[in-house]
């Protein structure tokens, strides 16, 4: 990938900004970002820009406007995914994919899709504004529905399954439905798969999603790469009996199990240096009464690391402290590993490594970390290296809308995803 | 109470029955308690014989009239109790009341209540058999609804409240209809009312519910008192935050903490001598999904003991150890005392003698032991001297097809029960 070490001045007052020529339009983006926040709530007011609901519908109409006023030829694929080419001086080298998603979680938030997306349309400006031409051809896309399983880069690295489409999203309607609803086709989404060297590298700027940037007051994240997920669901069998009459030696409590279990699970994935997390995030004791001794315990266990085989590791490790919480405690432990595993995928070390030195050049401090949340990215990298740049998000709260990410952080965000073409 | 040391002897062989010369019959224990099973089964062929449901209504009539072929004179009070008399040598003597409940939780055994229910006949026919009138006036008492709230003797204490006739009941009628269909009034229910004084005594046979008995090979147990019972609803406030980018050191998963918290319930109950239970019955973490860390923790905390005070001294103690799990973990930790709290109720030191001294006289192994279930001998303790013998229920199981106790054991049961008579 050929790179043009432009060089950016911007609307920020920042010393080292002061060297740079192109601008980056912080009033821009922040105005934009208000504007997509508008489309999509609910009946409470809460942002509700699910896939396939009219608020997505409305946010990709006027995304599209921007991208045709911004010079782009815009098509949508298959699967919906909405592309926005922009030609390169050498026709014959192939494109230079980056951007993000317009949908949103429930009760979602304004920055999580969007700081991406408009940042990408913000290149498109910027390029035009100072009359620059990339050597590459780009290609500015705006995935479909990746809140609700990475829809559209799926469709694109070929991963989508006839019973996939049957799935019912979070619209109410199936992804086939909903990927008409949209502009796109199920029925022909095959002919939307990109193959391995169609795409010269594709980068994504996000929010980070986790609260280390911001507590380490560190600007640019240099993402290593996405992490493996795998789901367990776990079993507790004890004995439920009446919690009056059965006296504390002769019980077999499948909660008092299930919650020395979960200090088990926190202290293994603690145990080993690293940035592993381990969740227990739901939990169900029945029959569940005030009066009844918990006779089995329901937990659902998620392990998530960049190495597939540390995660393997770590769960060997909690498994043999299940097995002894089972001697000692009198119940039975059973595991059962779900079908939503996600395998790790790393990102392009050169393209890594091409972030680091923008940032070097811009005077910004940076630092390599992995994405603990699934992204486009992820999918796409089967396809083609990718990179990606993570900026502050307040609290490392996502998935809310208290998700949050500064005026200023927005814009250097787009100033490095600038200064990559 | 004036104790007739009756002789007895039994269908049984143990060899302390030879000096006997009166006869329980435990063909016909045995077959009654067969009989009483049939009554009430919901749709899958499951125990249903919940109070104010067809099969209560049903086994109620098949029980007045064993009440009346054995020559009682029957009346259904204003709550639904029925009582059966039986005159005595003294119509100027208090009554003595004895017996139980017929009807059970949704999917629940054939023994809880219908031991003391079919002992308590057991002892009309064997007074009868014998040509026995006792001094004082005998009072067969079935009480209605014990397994909803122990409705029955808790009008007959003057303990029922207009706003409680109005709650719903297991079966879906509120309180006052369900009293209504078997019989009751409950526009009418504080002339049921007994005052202190108006019964002599009232004894209970009960299965033990616990495995105690079973396990200690202990024929009787003579109850000392029935726990008093404190619900709390214990909240812990964390933070809920992406399971996949909130890295294991900035987390305030409230799921953890509680797991803290229910290990430190069960060693508090544990680290002081005495037959107290804790239990957490019910847990609910928020939002409740593998990829989000718990913001949010419900759970419910119950103390049973037979001493009031305990229970408080128990209470602060767990309260103690909550302060330092939010310290160290970063969450709130708050408590809500539920109103269904229930005060502990002490037997009669004299009763519990005589009942001791009947299983000598018997030559049974007894021991003194409290009851960690609720029954109607709760409620009439606040009006009369009360006290129960407990018989060996297998492996401790109540409320469950699973409850079990053998002919031998009722018929023992029965026996200690004829004796104090």
């Amino acid at each position: 990938m050929k790179i043009l070490l432009l060089l950016l001045t911007t609307l920020l007052t920042t010393d080292s900004f002061a060297q740079s020529t192109i601008k980056v339009n912080a009033q821009r983006i922040e105005s934009r970002i208000a504007q997509l926040a508008n489309f999509g709530k609910d009946n409470n007011g809460k942002g509700y820009r699910v896939a396939y609901t009219k608020g997505d519908v409305e946010s990709r109409s006027w995304y599209i406007n921007l991208m045709t006023q911004a010079g782009l030829e815009v098509n949508i694929d298959f699967a919906g995914n909405i592309i926005g080419k922009r030609k390169g001086n050498n026709p014959a080298l192939k494109p230079i994919g980056f951007g993000s998603h317009l949908d949103m979680v429930p009760d979602g938030g304004n920055y999580d899709g969007c700081v991406g997306s408009i940042g990408a349309i913000e290149i498109i400006e910027v390029l035009n504004e100072s009359n620059i031409v990339t050597d590459h051809p780009l290609e500015l896309i705006i995935f479909s529905n990746e809140e609700g399983g990475t829809i559209g880069s799926m469709a694109m690295a070929g991963h989508v399954t006839p019973a996939g489409l049957k799935q019912v999203s979070q619209s109410g309607l199936t992804m086939a439905e909903g990927i008409k609803i949209i502009g796109g086709n199920p029925d022909s989404i095959q002919y939307c798969i990109r193959k391995k060297g169609d795409i010269k590298a594709f980068i994504e700027l996000h929010i980070e999603q986790g609260g280390i940037l911001e507590k380490e007051k560190i600007q640019i994240g240099v993402v290593e790469g996405i992490v493996g997920i795998v789901h367990w669901e776990v079993t507790v069998d004890g004995f439920a009996n009446h919690a009056g009459t059965t006296p504390m030696n002769m019980r077999k409590d499948a909660l008092l199990a299930a919650a020395k279990f979960i200090i088990a699970v926190n202290e293994v994935i603690n145990s080993v240096p690293g940035k592993q997390v381990g969740t227990i995030g739901k939990i169900a004791a029945m029959p569940g009464a005030y009066n009844v001794i918990p006779g089995k315990v329901m937990m659902g266990l998620e392990i998530r690391d960049l190495s597939a085989k540390n995660i393997e590791q770590l769960f060997a490790l909690i498994s043999k402290r299940a097995a002894s919480i089972e001697k000692s405690s009198g119940v039975k432990i059973a595991f059962q590993r779900q079908a939503s595993s996600i395998q790790p995928a790393l990102t392009d070390k050169k393209i890594q490594a091409e972030i680091t030195a923008a940032a070097k050049a811009l005077g910004f401090t940076n630092k390599i970390m992995q994405s603990g949340a699934g992204h486009d990215a992820q999918e796409i990298s089967e396809i083609a290296p990718v990179g990606m740049i993570f900026i502050p998000s307040r609290l490392g709260i996502s998935h809310s809308p208290k998700e949050f990410s500064t005026t200023t952080d927005m814009a250097m965000g787009a100033m490095y995803y600038c200064k990559l073409f």
